[in-house]
């Protein structure tokens, strides 16, 4: 498995559809945002469980509840969505070798293990390096570049797929009720 | 298992006593660093072999014959080690589920799919900046750092256990040639 997961490609896939103005479109489920890409909804409630623990999104209310950013889209980083759904792991985990010096026999010095292993310490630059990449990108400069490649015609298609959904879901829900 | 494992520590610890020049003291064997860290001494083969294939180290021949750099310590950099021992893993592998939208049905626009994601853009980014950071330390930079902190009687302390080492493996050579 890559440092960074599909779980976090699903996720910034699923959250990019939570940046636009919805234009009157209802607000998405998490199904329909599984759906609406293909992948597994089961798996997408478990992202979704992730980020709203990590403070990224919240559940909406009403006939028209969804998903929602939980702030704006510009306030949202990679990063922040990374950790939320991998958790927050180093690239290096030290295992302190240099403690175990055979010179050192039974006794090992105090400089020998004091402050953070060289070895470590160059590990922990690289993953601060990656980290301020990630943390430089927003949710909103994701979507400006993605929605710039798309041609106008299709954020229209996407609500009127949505709205769709919506409305079938409506429609099941009286089926329901008159049933009882 | 972290991005960078504990092979590229244990790695990097073994080359660093390879940094420095050997002051007449017989060049290490792999087995020597092993035990010199106290980390096992197949393991530690595993990763020169890596080391050697990637062009990191050569075996010295004769006598005091053991491993050596291949070139000097601040032409090798900490990314080459990682690269050799590691191999060169991406952080991020994009399932390019970006053309699997509901929307598009089974004929996927070219726009969708054209060029790099750019989910996967962001994580390439931060990947390049975790590298630039790892290519910019050499082994010469991180001995002397290793070395500042050690006190002056570590060196010749490390030297004369080698010593030692190799003179039992000469004396243990001449046993069995009588025992022949």
């Amino acid at each position: 498995m890559s440092h960074i997961s599909s779980g976090v490609e699903y996720g910034l896939h699923c959250l990019l559809y939570l940046t636009e103005p919805s234009d009157g479109a209802p607000e998405a489920s998490v199904r329909d945002l599984a759906e609406l890409q293909g992948v597994p909804a089961d798996y997408v409630a478990k992202l979704f469980t992730k980020l709203h623990k990590a403070g990224l999104v919240i559940a909406t209310e009403g006939a028209k509840g969804g998903v929602a950013l939980a702030r704006p889209a510009s306030e949202i980083s990679v990063l922040d969505v990374v950790i939320a759904i991998d958790g927050d792991k180093p690239l290096f985990e030290c295992k302190e070798i240099r403690g175990r010096c055979a010179v050192f026999g039974e006794s090992v010095p105090g400089w020998a293990t004091s402050g953070v292993c060289s070895i470590h310490a160059v590990m922990q630059q690289a993953d601060k390096r990656m980290r301020e990449s990630l943390a430089a990108q927003s949710l909103a400069d994701l979507s400006s570049r993605v929605t710039a490649k798309a041609p106008r015609t299709h954020g229209p298609q996407v609500v009127k797929w949505l709205k769709g959904r919506s409305a079938n879901r409506r429609r099941d829900r009286g089926a329901s009720a008159d049933a009882e």
